[in-house]
């Protein structure tokens, strides 16, 4: 299948919250980067955090492989430095080849869960 | 009226809970593909589902009439093989003539519901 | 301001839910059509409904004063006729002058809130 | 990092809940404006409100610093004017430098969360 997406997508209202109920780690809230990439070679991803008040951070590098989607927990973002939780931040993500950006949020903070799925607002 | 939308789509954020609390099937979990047709030709949809660890698997085919909606729920989509719950996937359409595209999804995996309905990227 | 927008939108995942739990009418079940028209002009907009086995239906018409939002449930939509409940639709939106168009939902049909907000799918 | 994403943008769809349930203010209702600021000089943007039966009021005055994020609670928007609860309404942000703006929700007016995150309307 061809390349499909873009090379640049952004996200501005990223935040975990601090609670969670239910089963771990299914159901603890957590934000979620979901990345497909249909193309014949592997995605080098890079993704720079932006901060209210303090210096962007990053890159966090991140692979799919061709022909393959990949979902990343923010949680599990752990290097260059892990994610303050209870945060407000927003996100860049950078690929060598064109990919699709999802970006979802599992919200267990009270009981019941609470879910969102949006598309990556695309750049380039 | 004249066709609307665009011939390839794609979602990278697929994912059916395991779990479902409430009457069967309103409020089983689920991820929903809904398709809108307003054109005054039967279009011919392929989906492409694409997974984090194995290949590709498709193509499922499905219709939409003309001048109709069709929502089809990913629990049934069983030819070429039935979709494996609480697994990310991501997926592209291919329809032969223009359509509208949106996914849905209802977490019912807690008690009370969590909803999501999104644009598909819209590719080509 | 000047006019911000476009004239035609679509929305394939339309679905309004037959039960509700809370407070009436904030907490029905609702699907809503959400429309801003920051121009100096009214906007006369057309709804043509689409379904999965009957004719499309319509057009309904609403108006959007000039400098004004208008958010419309798809429960108050009576002309041509009623819509169903607890049945898939889709439909377009045609407006004489540019509006930006979103959809929200409110689904409690069960206990607690479910809800969703999405812009339609931009045509023309 | 360039700058990215666009000067104008609109939400068609805001409505703040009048009822909250949990620990406040984490769990308060809210509608609230993601901003992103990629580019290496302030962002100063300007919000002008619509709604249904008034004429539109602003402009509220915020600012995004260089290479940050800003999340902004409308609740909290008091000059010119406080925003009414319960109360349907729009809006339209213009920014001197390009940003990408979302829109989210946090809906606790029954018993658990209902949430929402989508990306405004890009105009230019």
């Amino acid at each position: 299948m061809k390349e499909i997406g873009r090379k640049v997508w952004a996200i501005a209202g990223g935040h975990i919250p601090l609670q969670s109920h239910g089963r771990e780690p299914e159901l603890t809230s957590h934000d979620k980067l979901c990345m497909l990439n249909t193309s014949n070679h592997e995605a080098q991803v890079e993704i720079t955090l932006f901060y209210a008040e303090r210096d962007p951070v990053g890159p966090y590098q991140v692979s799919v492989p061709a022909r393959r989607i990949r979902h990343v927990r923010f949680n599990d973002l752990i290097d260059p430095e892990a994610m303050p939780l209870d945060t407000d931040y927003g996100y860049v993500i950078e690929s060598n080849v064109p990919i699709v950006v999802q970006f979802s949020r599992l919200d267990s903070s009270q009981q019941g869960n609470a879910i969102v799925l949006t598309t990556a607002y695309a750049v380039d």
